[in-house]
């Protein structure tokens, strides 16, 4: 059995798994490599912060893509975080 | 005379807001630094088709937080893009 999903959703979709997905590597190499050096703390920061109101917004405005794809990148940039904080040096 | 937006268009804005001025700290450190070996190449690559797909998903959804926010951020993750593979070691 299919799950209805309409054409915009099916982009909404594609979008969630790109930039879902986008995350993986780089926390796999940050985690790897231990090497924060490069990333601005302030970005993550920031970011995750307002993946946190995208994600209050996707289930607002009732988007399966938003609330996948949020969800996900909540755990991945609080991970990226996480290790940027625990490598940088101060 | 005041815009009308509503309540959930509030968040979606506070939500663009955070997502896209993040990216500024993080394009003024790489262009300065020109340090981009943390970075992985594959993670900014899917992250800015991921955009390009969150905007059209915005336009359909006619969502003016979605719009704005990946309209700007298409552009500052292009700039990052072009940065790393500019300076990045081959």
């Amino acid at each position: 059995m299919l799950v209805n999903i309409n054409s915009i959703e099916f982009i909404g979709l594609i979008a969630a798994s790109l930039t879902t997905y986008a995350f993986l590597p780089q926390v796999y190499k940050t985690w790897k490599t231990k090497d924060v050096s490069a990333f601005s703390l302030p970005t993550f920061f920031l970011f995750f912060i307002g993946i946190i109101f995208w994600l209050v917004y996707g289930i607002y405005m009732k988007s399966l893509s938003m609330i996948l794809a949020n969800t996900v990148t909540l755990v991945s940039s609080f991970t990226l975080l996480v290790l940027i904080l625990k490598y940088r040096k101060r």
